[in-house]
């Protein structure tokens, strides 16, 4: 279950570089590819001729080109042309809004007449030369919600991510969770503490001491449809924590884009933006590493838990004060999903009336 | 959806030199082995004792031996023996009619009874010492129909094929299609054309230069129930083509036998015979190795075309004038399954009159 | 279909010596550990926070501990702690009854309230000190029955294991089966006979000629659930056979406990015990490692045969005299199934009445 009508993470440039890139988001199979005047363009991966995956075509002036007998596909889903053939009367396939932003394509896999670029979210981070971003992505087995569940409940990284990010102090420290103008917020703050080692690391880039006493925060926000940014980090005690002067703290904004493929699979773009130093290469990338390794930690646990789900569907799995953030999210998700069904039904009792 | 009263090509005699071959055909489990006389035969593959696939087993004294407890099979299905055991009572399982020719095994899944070897299809290239012949077998993850249009519509060569075989001017030819006599043929024929790489090197075997100017044709031939042997070549521009004297052209016929395994997959048997330099086994060979990384260029388009049409199942294609030859050979196999279907049905009628 | 109320194999100490197990038997996912009083626990594999595998954590304070977010679970199901929650209201998972013996652990997948450990059947070769044993685990994609026919006809050695303890003779010696006292047994008797390869190497290794004129016998015992233990063994001609003197015959007991994982699969754990020379490891090794050879030639007869039957569920397998031992063991097996979905109808009734 996922709502439709929305902007989601697709991929991000570098992936439909050289060929198409097929790829399934809300269980709708796309086709991307960049069109004659450089513009990302996304259509249903379905040649309408024999069926074949446009994907698998190119692109020639512009046009998608399917690869099997030559049909060219607009960036409307209909044909342009095809050797020898009038196509004035071939079916239209879907196509699909998009819009390629903050170095991401977005895409919109429901009703296009609702989309709006204007409700992509504003990320400073991806435009401001104060900051330097990294990521990648994953494809994982299981249902998107367990990842914001996993993401809104870093209580976890105390097991999952012991030798890192984890330490024994977030288990011990209080949670607060609660739901802002469609954001759901989970914060944790941690005084008077010695830094976990990808923190440390972190301290040492920004010349502080690795072994400083610090006070770390972990601040949560969950927006629609599926999108989790972490404010994340570490001060030197009693600087302030998060208000901490520049150079008396290490911090970062950790990035999860997480976008439904099928009801149990799901595309996880994560990453990591940071405001200092963010000229240093090097060190983008040697975050980028760490992180890559400390995420993918997640993925066995995600799997493997999806398993455990359809094994036993009829579990009910609690929901304590760590999982609100989870549970909160949910909550909105929900809403959208039902928004969308008695939108449609609506418009499918207009149909009829008017029939 | 197969007809099954029919020869199909099941397998090659090296495919059984050294033990039973286990071989899928029409939803068919057969075993292919040789008997006492040299003669090929198959059987279901399933024991009657306990259900193991006899293909495991080998032949001894010239009678297929289960290789879990030793029951020995005839090729007609009888059990003939087992250690200390009396077999008269034993079920008989399915025994199939199949012959050998030109090569292949030949096999008909359906009615025993309504087998007739002479409804083989006379392969002249096949017995005539003016030809040779090299080929391959491919296992492919789609209905057996996709190739079989894959086939009868050759403009997919400019694309999925475009460095070897393809070029420009296919698409820009006419294509004619017509069914006679239960035979589907559409042809094609390019003046005045450069030849494309792989029959450059192929007029350079005939001794003829790469660069002249020819004429090319491309003349495809389905008949029931699944095979396509297609009239290939080009000529010295203006010399008769098809009918230029054999030092003026190089050509041959493609070979296609698609045999059904399942609904939703099949066995390729794909090769070339040609009548020029028969004697020549190393140019046979070249070629063979060069058709076949050519046709496993269409693997993954047949598959993924495949995959795309089971998850759009209510999608119409289209039918243009280049899919006519696919489209004429899907008539007459449909034909032949509804009578089939219909005897059936009629010989249904009769057992419940007569009882 | 398979018994629950009874004990099986699950699984051997060095299984969970570093790490909690995951298993799934008689289509129950468990999660075995041992706890801080080193004693064997087995409970659900199923995390009541959020479902996450507990087989994924570890063990801590003797405690099974989620290494999702750390809950702590005690070996009856109910959880002992999490950090920061009280835990009281958390709903238990399944816990079952476990034992240590024999060197495996024995586990009761069924009804824990009907779990007697006197039941496990005494293992004599396990316990004294003149007998060694080495064996293995083989995971096998086929009803565990299927493997108990397997074991109850040996006539299948003559074919399948031809070239070690295969042998003609097999095939020609008259087998006996009698159901005693819920013991299943099928006995083969062969005189004056040469040794098959595996038994020349056993008779050597015992100190006698290779080529030596024997008696050989082959008594296979199936005990419910699914236990078959054989007496094999060859003895110089004419001095007793399984009551000759222990210098004049080479013999063991090939041991076969079969546990079903789900219903088309299961765990096979296979060995030998033998009560010649058993202070010998290197002799215990390399017989292990012939045995294991031997029995993986079982695997693909075994797992098509499976797959043959699901292709055609409506055939009914012959059922001679060599199947007899399978057939009278099948027989207690359903008997077990019956009384014990009786028992669970009994009971339903009773709860029916009472309400």
């Amino acid at each position: 279950m996922f709502p439709k009508n929305c902007w989601y993470v697709a991929c991000t440039p570098d992936e439909f570089a050289d060929k198409p890139l097929a790829r399934q988001i809300c269980g709708e199979r796309m086709a991307f590819y960049r069109d004659g005047e450089g513009k990302v363009a996304a259509v249903e991966d379905f040649c309408p001729h024999r069926g074949a995956p446009l994907s698998l075509g190119y692109v020639e002036d512009g046009q998608l080109t399917c690869g099997y007998h030559g049909l060219k596909m607009g960036r409307d889903g209909k044909t342009t042309s095809m050797p020898k053939q009038r196509v004035g009367g071939f079916p239209c396939v879907k196509s699909y809004p998009v819009e390629e932003r903050y170095g991401f394509i977005w895409v919109w896999p429901g009703d296009a007449e609702k989309a709006d670029p204007s409700e992509i979210h504003h990320l400073e981070w991806a435009v401001s030369d104060d900051w330097a971003y990294g990521g990648g992505l994953f494809h994982i087995q299981c249902d998107y919600r367990l990842m914001i569940d996993n993401l809104m409940d870093l209580t976890h990284e105390t097991y999952v991510h012991s030798t890192s990010i984890g330490q024994k102090e977030i288990d011990e420290a209080p949670v607060r969770t609660k739901t802002v103008d469609g954001e759901v917020r989970t914060s944790r703050y941690m005084e008077d503490i010695k830094a976990p080692p990808f923190w440390q690391a972190a301290l040492v880039a920004n010349d502080l001491p690795a072994d400083a006493d610090v006070d770390r925060w972990q601040v949560c926000r969950f927006t629609p449809p599926s999108h989790v940014l972490i404010d994340v980090g570490v001060a030197l005690k009693g600087e302030g924590g998060q208000e901490a002067p520049a150079d008396k703290r290490a911090n970062s904004i950790v990035v999860d884009f997480i976008t439904p493929e099928t009801e149990t699979s799901h595309w996880y773009f994560w990453g990591m933006a940071r405001n200092f130093k963010p000229e240093d290469q090097a060190l983008t990338d040697q975050i980028r590493e760490g992180q890559g390794k400390i995420f993918t930690e997640d993925l066995e646990m995600l799997e493997r838990q999806q398993r455990n789900l359809l094994e036993f569907p009829e579990r009910t799995l609690l929901k304590l004060d760590i999982d609100a953030g989870g549970v909160q999210a949910r909550r909105i998700i929900d809403r959208m999903i039902e928004e969308e069904q008695q939108a449609e039904q609506d418009s499918n009792l207009i149909k009829t009336a008017s029939a």
